[in-house]
């Protein structure tokens, strides 16, 4: 069994990601930690009632690293860097949801984040936890840094393509639609209820904050820079995620070569369905499955892929890299 | 013309206000005051961008009767009967939103809102603003109290057949639906997106504030006191209210003869639809009229009725009070 | 392993329970039977794509029965008595989606179904497969009649107050809001998106189906006839059903008192959880979990229970049923 | 006061067209034809009982001209144009919604629309009805071809900045996301509420029918032909369109200069908000405003427009395009 501790699981992530770990035949959880300590899990997420019965502590990391096999920090940037440092000291490997080991180059985060990175020295060799791309540093790897949603349904759909040679690295266009739950679980105005219900808007138009991360990745599969435009909106539905990105093809590939791109490098994954369809959110939805299709129009390739922002974008990767990491098969606990 | 002005502007029930007002061919819009002055209204609202252009002032009471006929107040109650007091005073007519002038008993009042009211003397004196019942009382009223939401789904439905003797005054089960914007424009955790989208509640059973609203005019209506329960719902949608009454019939009339009482009673109410066909929200949604259907089920009858809260349930209901109050057609600028 | 077959599994039902068998560690998934035989079951339902390999097949009831341990047959009423009567004879143990084995008395089935019942001889000795109330009559029964989803909230809620004599027989009302695909998946105007979006309506007040349903089970465990109201409503949302149900208290029980009358009921449920908190469908939503919570208002007792129409109404009582069935423990792929 | 007949009334333009009709103060509602000849119109759109009481009728064109000043067709294409050809021929004036005389080129239509053009002489010189671009066209125009919803929004956004050479004409990419009410009123499976409720998709990538709509006026507009890809999207809502275009800049204006260009063009529209602020669906549902902003990223402009897919979409324009060739204000009945 794998003793599992999980930081901050009193959002989204941290709700699915426990209702994940629950159906998991080899993970025991064992702590969950909040600085709401004191209430039980199922007054947080009442969901959870009758499934499990843990209450929330306030224990320090290295107290957590000791009973723990696997700690999953659900908190935000910064913070999470500095508990998984502590973590990582004491032992306990760890998968890190936030976007603090997700960039190679401490410069680029800090510009982004406008903030002072508290552990950059594990930058460089924090593999990406994106296990169709990088299985083979995730197994053993102490830390993983789980990727970001955007980013994991824009680099599954254009990464194949780029390391293919397929699409010119430069004028991506990546147009992508959210479910409100990336928006996280702080009640604000623009996610209140008779605002964003029936309601479809674009927001952080070049500025969000998951570009350098598909910058970097997409960069490392193409082997050189590439150059993107990255647009994420707001769909008044739960979860999901649908990307609509727009490449210039390299040479007069037909769909059919290009999609059969796709379906060899997918070929062993468990969780990738490759079809002549077009994705729709709701296929994927509650599952850790990414749908990918595409079409050729012109001289372009437009490629439609999709995930559930909350299992495959979040706490199904996670589960997916933990897998990995404990010699588990990838799909354990998570069809 | 009659020039209006508006106190708080800035929630759900301003705005679909302001959106009535300025398609009234006989009113001119000239104050809207709010503690956030300074901002245009369109910054509020940018659905009003281009159609109105007046900007929040943070003006007294007094001034804000010299400049108007009729004052409309959005705040809440307790506030709301202190800033209607002044504007009374200043010779001013008044529309009020809260609930400070709907109940008779001060006792009552202060009981279910845990306040001191305000302006007490007035209670007695104050119609409530329902057109169907008390058209007499409101058009020569300084002030007049405009009803709450699901009030009037509940009255609009079982006042008549009280009045008919048809029902049975003890009993009445209301059973109430409602979408979000009800809950108002403030962020909150149970009106956040994720929270309340696919999502299905009752609340506050037995302890809504509307219920002694519901028992005051019902007992009015019937001329005797009513015993009833009222329960709250909400609805993953934006607006409208349904509500499902349940009453025991005094006698053997049959489904047509209480419909037919229905029918009379409103012939000459230009909002009200009765029909043989069960209501549906949507067909009352952004107008100020009120659906009503009901079915005879053994001993009882169940009456189904339904409006858009923020129109025939808020300011809709407002505009038409204003209408009498004024010598307006009724209909004036709410077909 | 149990092998399963399942007929007309096209539908949604047919989509929720294909999802839960494939999580149930004993179940294998051996035939699907439907006359759009020849498609991939995933051209069906794409969620399935990757998770499950078998084509719809058109074949006989002896043929299937040949191969299966347990047969679930959504089919619709009378269609499926039909094939249930061939399975029972070919010597395959069968659960029963439709409300064709529900009913005890075959002349109200007629009456309320308007068509003759081709398996009548088998109505009085058919458990109804609501485990939480007759799992002794479950376990060795050849044929279950899994319960209608309005149905199973509702007597969830009532029963054990019936039971335990705490609320009067006659007199109930129950109000119930259901998610829209309770109304199955055959495209109809009033389920075509822009007319039940943002909508909310009663509809069949008095004339449900379901009706003779909860009247027969409520009068089973009252042990007296009982009388009541049935009214559903549809709810712009894609699952849950909340059942708002009132019921004369019979004496002066506390609120506590007639909660701890669920508690106790439900003690050993694994899929019941009574709570002070007013339950709510998302809550439920994809678990087989029913929540119930009561308030004292008045005279009347007012219980407010929820399921997932498509599982605890649906699918997850079927696996249920089958676990009973075939020895497996209750909660067996379903937590 | 002008005449008014309306062809097909029974969908959803048909309805909106109503409502506006109903509020226009110069307008009279004459006929309303259909095959579905004898209903009355509120029992085809329970929203207008009380507001319209008019029949269905089954009428020759000949005759609904000599009753009407101005006819709306509201009929599918092909049927249209046989409809607007008599009507013509009789002498009335006739806004079409179909999109049978949007194109010029009969070849092109016929390539797309997979049918013979039943009236092709009138396509060189039926003016297009966007009164942003083509008033003086409009204003004495027997016929006027109303726009499509997406043409509408993409070109209100792109049509600016192409004739005033600030983007390239190639490479344009047009990514569009609608409310469902897009789709018409008949029931399909894609509409079926469970199927696109909490669901986000791309549809009809590269061959939708709006495709050669777009490149016409695009093309007419920048002077050149222009090269583009157009991927429409549907939202899990009722109504609004929301586009948004990448375009090549072709020199270094900054994003205030770019704007400027849009702010210029628009300043005497006053159905056009051109602000710094990203628009969102919302703030245009229900009205006849399309809301514009931009981004510059790059080397490319991100343009975002939205409008209210049935109203600026379809029926506001319709009647704005009456307002035009009637000598009215083009804001009458629509503010």
């Amino acid at each position: 069994m794998i003793r599992v501790g999980v930081i901050g699981a009193t959002g989204y992530t941290g709700l699915e990601l426990l209702k994940l770990l629950l159906r998991h035949p080899e993970v025991q959880i064992v702590a969950l930690t909040s600085r709401q300590a004191g209430q039980h899990i199922a007054e947080v997420h009442p969901q959870l009632a009758g499934r499990i019965d843990l209450h929330l502590e306030n224990i320090g990391q290295a107290e957590l690293a000791g009973r723990c096999d696997c700690v999953f920090s659900c908190l935000p940037h910064a913070a999470s860097a500095e508990a998984c440092a502590e973590l990582l000291s004491a032992g306990t490997r760890v998968v890190d949801f936030s976007a603090d080991y997700r960039l190679n180059d401490v410069d680029v985060y800090e510009k982004w984040y406008a903030t002072t990175h508290p552990d950059p020295a594990r930058l460089p060799t924090t593999p990406y936890g994106l296990p169709e791309f990088f299985a083979a540093d995730i197994v053993s790897a102490p830390l993983v840094a789980n990727p970001g949603c955007y980013p994991t349904s824009a680099i599954m759909g254009l990464g194949p393509l780029l390391q293919a040679g397929a699409i010119a690295t430069d004028d991506l266009i990546i147009d992508s639609k959210s479910g409100v739950s990336g928006g996280g679980r702080t009640p604000k105005l623009n996610f209140h209820f008779p605002e964003c219900n029936e309601n479809f808007s674009a927001y952080g138009v070049g500025k969000h904050r998951h570009t350098p991360e598909i910058v970097q990745i997409l960069s490392t599969l193409a082997g050189a820079d590439v150059g993107l435009i990255f647009t994420p909106h707001l769909v008044p539905m739960d979860r999901g995620i649908l990307t609509t990105a727009y490449a210039k093809r390299t040479d007069a590939r037909s769909e059919a070569q290009l999609l059969e791109i796709l379906k060899s490098k997918y070929a062993e994954c468990p969780f990738v369905r490759v079809s002549e369809n077009l994705p729709a959110t709701k296929y994927t939805a509650h599952t850790n499955f990414c749908d990918i299709s595409l079409r050729v129009v012109g001289e372009r390739v437009v490629v439609v892929s999709c995930i559930d922002n909350l299992i495959k974008g979040a706490s199904g990767a996670a589960v997916q890299n933990m897998n990995l990491m404990f010699g588990q098969p990838q799909t354990r606990g998570l069809l």
